[in-house]
């Protein structure tokens, strides 16, 4: 019955389609013919993903050099989803966030910070950093924290790495601020990555690796949503 | 009345004896002098420390150089104590911590780790190292974090620095484990450091700059409490 209804399908990227690395990463079995044969079915495609270590042009080139047809239009991210909330309310970001990101921020003013931005920096997650962005968010006098996610973890070719949610948690508890999360679960980033795909919750599935930001975010929203057994899976 | 009855003064260090710094740290005015007078006065005194950037022996020898007249039975700090714990209980440590504690734990078994210890690691606070010390817990069948206290940041010289206890926030997070936190706000901690002074919580009076782990530690232990306005006190 209901699965007849399905019009489209979000997609989570790592761990679903490839396991990221410092190495550029490497795709899983039989995914690139999987996203062929979900689009030669006619339903449509949106990827969802929290990824924060790449421009939107810059990761689907990398997904495209694996073989993945995929386009800037179908990957909804957390750092335009991010800018735009900041230009919504007046907000002026200090980045701690991957170098390879920087560039999505590029029309926003990032003088004089009144929050901070908080994305999956990996090695830009050093001491000297979380220090400084700790030092601004508890002089700001109302501190704004805002997240790029919210993940525990994730899979990278050479192992698990501590998720941009880790963190966060550390922000948050010394600041004691609660952050604003910006991209999976937040219903809002679903709802806009619904939008994009035209599709209603009802007639839309989620597919990822996390059983809390893919699965248990999409059926807040109205979705179903299928966990895989790739990445994170445990 | 009561303040006729008070034998003892449980004192915290950083942030009240002196500022701690990359540069060793400078005294704070009349310090020095309080603790002669202290100890002239005849009351028992005892330096009841969260430090885990030293052994109480490179500790004390730098507080002697700032004027300070203390010794090492003089301190109660969380590494000796959590040598305790881990004797008791067979547990084999990963320690995240500065390389200057390192010597405290060396009675203790570190092969196979079945926990993490976390201390004030600073510069070791490396992306890589807390990648390392979550992956090992997060691998462990039944992970165990011990954290050397649990602040959220403290002064040095050179402005606020996260502590331990955001750290120890991220990793709980991470692995969703609750931590065993040794040193101050511990009850049993403040109870170690009354049973070095030989005297009843309700004849002492613990002195600090950390409303919650000074303060509200020591008067969950039946202590009088002060707060002074030097350190972290804003």
């Amino acid at each position: 019955g209901w699965a007849r209804a399905v019009r489209g399908l979000l997609l989570d990227v790592s761990g679903v389609l490839y396991d990221s690395g410092a190495d550029g990463g490497i795709p899983i079995a039989g995914s690139a013919e999987a996203v062929r044969r979900i689009k030669a079915s006619g339903l449509k495609l949106q990827l969802c993903t929290n990824e924060t270590q790449a421009t939107r042009e810059n990761f689907v080139r990398k997904l495209r050099a694996m073989g993945f047809d995929v386009s800037v239009a179908e990957v909804t991210a957390p750092a335009p989803a991010a800018c735009r909330l900041m230009k919504e309310r007046g907000l002026r970001p200090h980045l701690l966030v991957h170098d390879d990101l920087v560039p999505e921020f590029a029309e926003i003013d990032k003088t004089n910070p009144n929050c901070v931005v908080l994305g999956d920096a990996a090695e830009n997650f050093t001491y000297a950093n979380l220090n400084e962005a700790f030092r601004l968010l508890i002089e700001m006098e109302k501190p704004v924290l805002i997240s790029l996610g919210k993940g525990r973890y994730y899979k990278e070719t050479d192992g698990l790495k501590l998720d941009v949610g880790a963190y966060m948690k550390a922000l948050e508890y010394a600041c004691d601020v609660q952050a604003e999360v910006v991209g999976k679960p937040a219903k809002r980033f679903f709802e806009s990555a619904l939008a994009e795909l035209g599709v209603p919750p009802e007639q839309a599935i989620m597919i990822g690796d996390d059983i809390e930001n893919d699965v248990g975010g999409a059926q807040r929203c109205g979705m179903r949503a299928l966990q895989v057994r790739t990445g994170k899976y445990r």
